[in-house]
Protein backbone atom coordinates (compact mmCIF):
# COMPACT_ATOMS: atom_id res chain seq x y z
CA UNK A 1 0.00 0.00 0.00
CA UNK A 2 2.80 2.59 0.76
CA UNK A 3 2.08 5.62 2.80
CA UNK A 4 0.25 8.97 0.88
CA UNK A 5 0.28 12.25 2.29
CA UNK A 6 -2.42 14.77 0.98
CA UNK A 7 -1.36 18.25 1.37
CA UNK A 8 -0.45 21.45 -0.20
CA UNK A 9 2.54 23.88 -0.46
CA UNK A 10 3.45 25.80 1.75
CA UNK A 11 0.80 24.88 4.22
CA UNK A 12 2.96 24.58 7.28
CA UNK A 13 0.44 22.49 8.82
CA UNK A 14 1.24 19.98 5.90
CA UNK A 15 4.95 20.58 6.17
CA UNK A 16 4.75 19.27 9.87
CA UNK A 17 3.40 16.38 8.36
CA UNK A 18 5.82 15.60 6.15
CA UNK A 19 8.90 16.42 7.88
CA UNK A 20 8.15 14.01 10.24
CA UNK A 21 7.61 11.36 7.76
CA UNK A 22 11.34 12.35 7.13
CA UNK A 23 12.25 12.30 10.27
CA UNK A 24 11.66 8.54 9.72
CA UNK A 25 13.23 8.16 7.00
CA UNK A 26 9.59 6.83 5.06
CA UNK A 27 8.79 6.46 1.92
CA UNK A 28 5.98 8.88 1.02
CA UNK A 29 3.94 9.42 -2.28
CA UNK A 30 3.33 13.28 -1.39
CA UNK A 31 -0.41 14.41 -3.23
CA UNK A 32 -1.01 17.48 -4.38
CA UNK A 33 -3.87 18.85 -3.10
CA UNK A 34 -5.36 21.69 -5.33
CA UNK A 35 -6.55 24.30 -3.41
CA UNK A 36 -7.43 26.67 -6.02
CA UNK A 37 -9.71 24.33 -7.57
CA UNK A 38 -11.11 23.51 -4.10
CA UNK A 39 -10.45 19.86 -4.59
CA UNK A 40 -10.07 19.56 -0.61
CA UNK A 41 -14.29 20.21 -0.13
CA UNK A 42 -15.22 17.70 -2.69
CA UNK A 43 -16.83 14.76 -1.43
CA UNK A 44 -13.90 12.39 -1.85
CA UNK A 45 -11.52 14.35 0.04
CA UNK A 46 -13.93 14.87 2.73
CA UNK A 47 -14.16 11.52 3.47
CA UNK A 48 -10.84 11.67 4.37
CA UNK A 49 -10.97 14.60 6.71
CA UNK A 50 -14.68 15.82 7.23
CA UNK A 51 -12.91 19.54 7.96
CA UNK A 52 -11.51 19.52 4.23
CA UNK A 53 -8.40 20.43 4.84
CA UNK A 54 -4.61 19.46 4.62
CA UNK A 55 -3.14 17.04 5.35
CA UNK A 56 -4.26 13.70 5.57
CA UNK A 57 -2.27 10.73 5.51
CA UNK A 58 -3.01 7.31 4.61
CA UNK A 59 -1.25 3.94 6.16
CA UNK A 60 -3.41 1.32 4.71
CA UNK A 61 -6.59 1.32 5.93
CA UNK A 62 -5.40 3.76 8.71
CA UNK A 63 -6.56 7.66 7.61
CA UNK A 64 -5.32 10.25 9.81
CA UNK A 65 -5.39 13.95 9.82
CA UNK A 66 -4.73 16.80 11.94
CA UNK A 67 -0.83 17.50 11.58
CA UNK A 68 0.07 17.00 15.13
CA UNK A 69 -2.03 13.59 15.20
CA UNK A 70 -0.22 12.26 12.00
CA UNK A 71 3.28 13.16 13.83
CA UNK A 72 2.26 11.21 16.98
CA UNK A 73 1.00 8.36 14.72
CA UNK A 74 3.94 8.44 12.49
CA UNK A 75 5.99 8.38 15.27
CA UNK A 76 4.67 5.55 17.24
CA UNK A 77 3.63 3.26 14.40
CA UNK A 78 7.55 3.81 12.94
CA UNK A 79 9.03 3.65 16.27
CA UNK A 80 11.71 1.54 15.27
CA UNK A 81 13.08 3.12 11.91
CA UNK A 82 14.72 7.03 11.50
CA UNK A 83 15.59 9.36 14.43
CA UNK A 84 13.69 8.74 17.96
CA UNK A 85 10.58 11.27 17.53
CA UNK A 86 9.16 10.66 21.49
CA UNK A 87 10.21 9.74 24.63
CA UNK A 88 7.94 6.76 25.65
CA UNK A 89 9.61 5.56 28.96
CA UNK A 90 9.69 7.73 31.77
CA UNK A 91 6.38 8.84 33.03
CA UNK A 92 8.27 11.97 34.69
CA UNK A 93 10.09 12.84 31.29
CA UNK A 94 6.39 11.93 29.29
CA UNK A 95 4.62 14.37 31.50
CA UNK A 96 7.24 17.00 30.58
CA UNK A 97 6.78 16.45 26.93
CA UNK A 98 3.19 16.95 27.24
CA UNK A 99 3.62 19.48 28.64
CA UNK A 100 5.58 21.61 26.19
CA UNK A 101 3.77 19.93 23.68
CA UNK A 102 1.07 21.46 24.36
CA UNK A 103 2.58 25.06 24.66
CA UNK A 104 3.42 24.77 21.56
CA UNK A 105 -0.36 24.43 20.34
CA UNK A 106 -1.72 26.34 22.61
CA UNK A 107 0.92 29.03 22.95
CA UNK A 108 3.06 29.43 20.42
CA UNK A 109 0.90 28.23 17.08
CA UNK A 110 -1.52 30.94 16.96
CA UNK A 111 0.69 34.37 17.20
CA UNK A 112 3.46 32.28 15.47
CA UNK A 113 1.01 31.19 12.35
CA UNK A 114 -0.48 34.56 11.82
CA UNK A 115 2.58 36.50 11.64
CA UNK A 116 3.93 33.61 9.46
CA UNK A 117 0.68 34.18 6.84
CA UNK A 118 1.20 37.48 7.18
CA UNK A 119 4.77 38.60 7.12
CA UNK A 120 5.58 35.75 4.79
CA UNK A 121 3.14 34.48 2.72
CA UNK A 122 1.21 37.96 2.41
CA UNK A 123 4.12 40.26 2.54
CA UNK A 124 7.08 38.60 1.21
CA UNK A 125 5.17 35.90 -1.48
CA UNK A 126 2.65 37.83 -2.46
CA UNK A 127 3.76 41.12 -2.25
CA UNK A 128 0.56 42.55 -0.24
CA UNK A 129 1.11 45.58 2.19
CA UNK A 130 1.50 44.77 5.65
CA UNK A 131 -1.47 44.38 8.34
CA UNK A 132 0.21 46.62 10.87
CA UNK A 133 -2.43 45.98 13.50
CA UNK A 134 -2.02 42.46 13.25
CA UNK A 135 1.37 42.47 13.39
CA UNK A 136 1.13 44.89 16.16
CA UNK A 137 -1.35 42.22 17.94
CA UNK A 138 0.51 39.09 17.39
CA UNK A 139 4.36 40.17 18.00
CA UNK A 140 4.30 41.14 21.87
CA UNK A 141 2.31 37.39 22.22
CA UNK A 142 4.71 35.63 20.47
CA UNK A 143 7.75 37.54 22.35
CA UNK A 144 6.10 36.81 25.95
CA UNK A 145 6.27 32.89 24.50
CA UNK A 146 9.77 33.10 23.29
CA UNK A 147 10.96 34.89 26.71
CA UNK A 148 9.80 31.20 28.58
CA UNK A 149 11.31 29.71 25.79
CA UNK A 150 14.71 31.54 26.63
CA UNK A 151 14.53 30.45 30.03
CA UNK A 152 13.50 26.52 29.00
CA UNK A 153 16.35 25.94 27.07
CA UNK A 154 18.69 27.20 29.45
CA UNK A 155 18.11 24.65 31.26
CA UNK A 156 17.29 22.00 28.63
CA UNK A 157 18.71 21.47 25.11
CA UNK A 158 15.29 21.13 23.27
CA UNK A 159 11.94 21.83 24.12
CA UNK A 160 10.86 18.54 25.08
CA UNK A 161 13.94 16.92 27.21
CA UNK A 162 17.73 16.19 25.99
CA UNK A 163 16.99 15.20 22.97
CA UNK A 164 14.68 16.75 20.12
CA UNK A 165 11.42 15.46 19.56
CA UNK A 166 7.89 16.25 18.10
CA UNK A 167 7.56 19.12 20.67
CA UNK A 168 10.46 20.70 18.57
CA UNK A 169 9.56 19.03 15.36
CA UNK A 170 5.85 20.85 15.91
CA UNK A 171 7.77 24.29 15.88
CA UNK A 172 9.62 23.83 12.62
CA UNK A 173 7.54 25.47 9.83
CA UNK A 174 6.47 28.75 11.77
CA UNK A 175 10.10 29.31 13.07
CA UNK A 176 10.97 28.56 9.34
CA UNK A 177 8.77 31.06 7.69
CA UNK A 178 9.59 33.90 10.35
CA UNK A 179 13.36 33.64 10.06
CA UNK A 180 12.85 35.02 7.04
CA UNK A 181 10.89 38.21 8.11
CA UNK A 182 11.85 40.91 10.91
CA UNK A 183 10.04 38.21 13.46
CA UNK A 184 13.30 36.81 12.83
CA UNK A 185 14.96 39.75 15.71
CA UNK A 186 12.71 38.36 18.20
CA UNK A 187 15.05 34.86 17.82
CA UNK A 188 18.41 36.89 17.31
CA UNK A 189 17.55 38.78 20.70
CA UNK A 190 17.31 35.60 22.66
CA UNK A 191 20.48 33.38 22.32
CA UNK A 192 19.36 30.29 23.79
CA UNK A 193 15.88 30.66 21.53
CA UNK A 194 18.56 31.35 18.46
CA UNK A 195 20.59 28.47 18.72
CA UNK A 196 17.82 26.10 19.26
CA UNK A 197 16.13 27.84 16.06
CA UNK A 198 19.26 27.46 14.23
CA UNK A 199 19.87 23.93 15.56
CA UNK A 200 16.51 22.09 14.74
CA UNK A 201 16.65 24.26 10.90
CA UNK A 202 19.79 22.44 9.74
CA UNK A 203 18.12 19.32 10.43
CA UNK A 204 18.17 16.70 7.35
CA UNK A 205 14.48 16.19 7.27
CA UNK A 206 13.59 20.07 7.38
CA UNK A 207 16.86 20.70 4.93
CA UNK A 208 14.59 18.08 2.09
CA UNK A 209 11.52 20.29 2.66
CA UNK A 210 13.31 23.83 2.61
CA UNK A 211 14.21 22.05 -1.14
CA UNK A 212 10.87 21.52 -2.30
CA UNK A 213 10.19 25.05 -1.10
CA UNK A 214 12.96 26.02 -3.54
CA UNK A 215 11.64 23.89 -6.26
CA UNK A 216 8.26 25.52 -5.89
CA UNK A 217 9.39 29.39 -6.41
CA UNK A 218 8.99 29.75 -2.45
CA UNK A 219 12.20 30.51 -1.56
CA UNK B 1 2.95 13.78 49.39
CA UNK B 2 -0.64 13.52 47.56
CA UNK B 3 -1.57 14.93 44.25
CA UNK B 4 -2.43 18.84 44.61
CA UNK B 5 -4.52 20.81 42.17
CA UNK B 6 -3.30 24.90 41.63
CA UNK B 7 -6.72 26.36 40.01
CA UNK B 8 -9.41 29.06 39.82
CA UNK B 9 -13.23 28.37 39.44
CA UNK B 10 -14.83 28.91 37.46
CA UNK B 11 -11.85 28.31 35.25
CA UNK B 12 -12.31 26.37 32.30
CA UNK B 13 -8.72 24.57 31.94
CA UNK B 14 -9.05 24.07 35.88
CA UNK B 15 -11.84 22.11 35.59
CA UNK B 16 -10.86 20.20 32.47
CA UNK B 17 -7.88 19.11 34.86
CA UNK B 18 -9.85 18.26 37.74
CA UNK B 19 -12.69 16.10 36.00
CA UNK B 20 -9.68 14.38 35.11
CA UNK B 21 -8.80 13.43 38.54
CA UNK B 22 -12.34 13.10 39.76
CA UNK B 23 -12.71 10.03 36.61
CA UNK B 24 -9.83 8.49 38.35
CA UNK B 25 -10.76 8.58 41.78
CA UNK B 26 -7.74 9.94 43.04
CA UNK B 27 -8.15 12.36 46.41
CA UNK B 28 -6.57 15.72 45.18
CA UNK B 29 -6.35 18.79 47.48
CA UNK B 30 -7.27 21.39 45.31
CA UNK B 31 -5.75 24.81 46.01
CA UNK B 32 -7.09 27.87 45.12
CA UNK B 33 -5.09 30.70 43.41
CA UNK B 34 -6.42 34.26 43.97
CA UNK B 35 -6.61 35.63 40.65
CA UNK B 36 -7.64 38.66 41.58
CA UNK B 37 -4.42 39.58 43.70
CA UNK B 38 -2.31 38.10 40.73
CA UNK B 39 -1.23 35.22 42.97
CA UNK B 40 -0.46 33.13 39.49
CA UNK B 41 2.58 36.16 38.72
CA UNK B 42 4.15 35.51 42.07
CA UNK B 43 7.61 34.01 41.41
CA UNK B 44 6.41 31.73 43.61
CA UNK B 45 3.72 30.24 41.28
CA UNK B 46 5.69 31.41 38.33
CA UNK B 47 8.33 28.56 39.40
CA UNK B 48 5.11 25.76 38.87
CA UNK B 49 4.53 27.42 34.94
CA UNK B 50 6.30 29.59 33.78
CA UNK B 51 3.04 31.46 31.63
CA UNK B 52 1.93 32.40 35.00
CA UNK B 53 -1.76 30.81 34.50
CA UNK B 54 -3.67 27.68 35.93
CA UNK B 55 -4.15 24.54 36.24
CA UNK B 56 -1.14 22.81 37.85
CA UNK B 57 -0.69 19.71 39.23
CA UNK B 58 1.79 19.03 41.67
CA UNK B 59 2.30 15.35 42.43
CA UNK B 60 5.22 14.40 44.39
CA UNK B 61 8.21 15.68 42.50
CA UNK B 62 6.19 15.71 39.04
CA UNK B 63 4.85 19.44 38.02
CA UNK B 64 2.37 19.55 35.15
CA UNK B 65 0.61 22.27 33.66
CA UNK B 66 -1.26 23.27 30.62
CA UNK B 67 -4.47 21.33 31.15
CA UNK B 68 -4.68 18.92 28.68
CA UNK B 69 -0.88 17.63 29.54
CA UNK B 70 -2.20 17.27 33.70
CA UNK B 71 -5.23 14.89 31.69
CA UNK B 72 -2.94 12.88 29.52
CA UNK B 73 -0.32 12.48 32.72
CA UNK B 74 -3.66 11.47 35.31
CA UNK B 75 -4.83 8.93 32.59
CA UNK B 76 -1.33 7.88 32.14
CA UNK B 77 0.15 7.48 36.00
CA UNK B 78 -2.93 6.31 36.94
CA UNK B 79 -3.88 3.88 34.62
CA UNK B 80 -5.11 0.81 36.95
CA UNK B 81 -7.33 3.69 39.07
CA UNK B 82 -10.95 4.67 38.55
CA UNK B 83 -12.14 4.66 34.62
CA UNK B 84 -10.10 4.23 31.81
CA UNK B 85 -9.51 7.09 30.12
CA UNK B 86 -7.46 6.49 27.20
CA UNK B 87 -7.01 4.10 24.23
CA UNK B 88 -3.18 2.87 24.41
CA UNK B 89 -3.33 -0.83 22.94
CA UNK B 90 -4.68 -0.62 19.38
CA UNK B 91 -2.72 1.44 16.98
CA UNK B 92 -5.56 1.73 14.93
CA UNK B 93 -7.98 2.95 17.38
CA UNK B 94 -5.27 5.09 19.15
CA UNK B 95 -4.68 7.18 16.10
CA UNK B 96 -8.36 7.76 15.75
CA UNK B 97 -7.95 8.82 19.10
CA UNK B 98 -5.01 11.69 18.78
CA UNK B 99 -7.65 12.82 15.36
CA UNK B 100 -9.82 13.94 17.88
CA UNK B 101 -8.08 14.98 20.44
CA UNK B 102 -6.71 17.38 18.50
CA UNK B 103 -9.89 18.21 16.55
CA UNK B 104 -10.96 19.29 20.08
CA UNK B 105 -7.75 21.22 20.67
CA UNK B 106 -7.31 23.20 17.66
CA UNK B 107 -11.26 23.52 16.12
CA UNK B 108 -13.45 23.12 19.06
CA UNK B 109 -11.88 25.04 21.54
CA UNK B 110 -11.44 28.55 20.57
CA UNK B 111 -14.93 29.14 19.24
CA UNK B 112 -16.38 27.34 22.38
CA UNK B 113 -14.33 29.06 24.92
CA UNK B 114 -15.32 32.51 23.35
CA UNK B 115 -18.67 32.15 23.54
CA UNK B 116 -18.24 30.22 27.15
CA UNK B 117 -16.87 33.46 28.73
CA UNK B 118 -18.94 35.82 26.47
CA UNK B 119 -22.39 34.60 27.15
CA UNK B 120 -22.08 32.29 30.36
CA UNK B 121 -19.25 34.17 32.29
CA UNK B 122 -19.75 38.35 31.41
CA UNK B 123 -23.43 38.05 30.87
CA UNK B 124 -24.95 35.26 32.81
CA UNK B 125 -22.85 35.54 35.48
CA UNK B 126 -21.67 39.24 35.68
CA UNK B 127 -24.82 40.78 34.20
CA UNK B 128 -22.62 42.41 31.24
CA UNK B 129 -24.09 42.93 28.00
CA UNK B 130 -23.71 40.85 25.16
CA UNK B 131 -21.24 41.46 22.40
CA UNK B 132 -22.59 40.63 19.67
CA UNK B 133 -19.80 40.89 17.41
CA UNK B 134 -18.09 38.41 19.21
CA UNK B 135 -21.39 35.69 19.13
CA UNK B 136 -21.59 36.29 15.44
CA UNK B 137 -17.76 35.53 14.64
CA UNK B 138 -17.76 32.32 17.06
CA UNK B 139 -21.10 30.96 16.24
CA UNK B 140 -20.66 29.79 12.83
CA UNK B 141 -17.64 28.46 13.80
CA UNK B 142 -19.00 26.48 16.37
CA UNK B 143 -22.13 25.12 14.10
CA UNK B 144 -19.12 23.96 11.54
CA UNK B 145 -17.25 22.01 13.75
CA UNK B 146 -20.68 20.53 15.81
CA UNK B 147 -21.89 19.35 12.11
CA UNK B 148 -18.83 17.21 11.97
CA UNK B 149 -19.45 16.08 15.74
CA UNK B 150 -23.22 15.02 14.00
CA UNK B 151 -21.86 12.80 11.54
CA UNK B 152 -19.29 11.46 13.51
CA UNK B 153 -21.11 10.52 16.52
CA UNK B 154 -23.62 8.93 14.30
CA UNK B 155 -20.90 6.27 13.67
CA UNK B 156 -19.38 6.18 16.49
CA UNK B 157 -20.65 6.47 20.09
CA UNK B 158 -17.70 8.84 21.71
CA UNK B 159 -16.07 11.28 19.63
CA UNK B 160 -12.45 9.20 20.24
CA UNK B 161 -14.28 6.05 19.85
CA UNK B 162 -16.59 3.41 21.04
CA UNK B 163 -15.96 4.30 24.93
CA UNK B 164 -15.57 7.46 27.09
CA UNK B 165 -12.09 9.19 26.81
CA UNK B 166 -10.22 11.84 27.26
CA UNK B 167 -11.17 13.33 23.79
CA UNK B 168 -15.09 13.55 25.21
CA UNK B 169 -13.77 14.86 28.92
CA UNK B 170 -11.61 17.77 26.93
CA UNK B 171 -15.02 18.99 25.92
CA UNK B 172 -17.01 18.79 29.40
CA UNK B 173 -15.98 22.76 30.94
CA UNK B 174 -17.02 24.47 27.82
CA UNK B 175 -20.17 22.10 26.71
CA UNK B 176 -20.93 22.67 30.50
CA UNK B 177 -21.38 26.52 30.17
CA UNK B 178 -22.44 26.75 26.77
CA UNK B 179 -25.95 24.52 27.76
CA UNK B 180 -26.90 27.02 30.03
CA UNK B 181 -26.55 29.80 27.16
CA UNK B 182 -28.57 30.50 24.37
CA UNK B 183 -25.99 28.86 22.33
CA UNK B 184 -27.93 25.11 23.80
CA UNK B 185 -29.65 25.67 20.54
CA UNK B 186 -26.81 25.02 18.35
CA UNK B 187 -26.32 21.40 20.41
CA UNK B 188 -30.53 21.06 20.17
CA UNK B 189 -30.93 20.89 16.54
CA UNK B 190 -28.26 18.24 16.14
CA UNK B 191 -29.80 15.02 17.69
CA UNK B 192 -26.35 12.66 18.45
CA UNK B 193 -24.44 15.64 19.73
CA UNK B 194 -27.27 16.69 22.39
CA UNK B 195 -27.15 12.84 23.19
CA UNK B 196 -23.48 12.82 23.63
CA UNK B 197 -24.09 16.05 25.46
CA UNK B 198 -26.34 14.72 27.70
CA UNK B 199 -24.22 11.86 28.53
CA UNK B 200 -20.70 12.89 29.52
CA UNK B 201 -22.70 16.22 31.18
CA UNK B 202 -24.11 13.76 33.85
CA UNK B 203 -21.08 11.17 34.68
CA UNK B 204 -20.56 10.90 38.27
CA UNK B 205 -17.12 12.83 38.52
CA UNK B 206 -18.66 15.97 36.01
CA UNK B 207 -21.46 16.10 38.17
CA UNK B 208 -18.84 16.39 41.89
CA UNK B 209 -18.03 19.78 39.20
CA UNK B 210 -21.13 21.33 39.02
CA UNK B 211 -21.43 20.49 43.24
CA UNK B 212 -18.39 22.85 43.47
CA UNK B 213 -19.66 25.60 41.18
CA UNK B 214 -22.77 25.53 43.42
CA UNK B 215 -21.04 26.02 46.51
CA UNK B 216 -18.71 29.19 44.25
CA UNK B 217 -22.05 30.57 44.00
CA UNK B 218 -21.95 29.64 40.17
CA UNK B 219 -25.06 27.59 38.91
Amino acid sequence: MGLKLYGFVPSNATFRALVSLYEKDLDVEFVKVHMAAREHKTPQFLSRNPFGQVPVLEDGDITVFESRAITQYVARAYADKGNELMINNDPKKMAIQSVWMQVESQKFDIPSHKLAIELYYNVLHRGREVDEALVAEYKPKLESVLDVYEQRLKESKYLGGDSFTLVDLHHLPNVYYLMATEVKKLFDARPHVSAWAADILSRPAWVKIVSMLRSEGYV
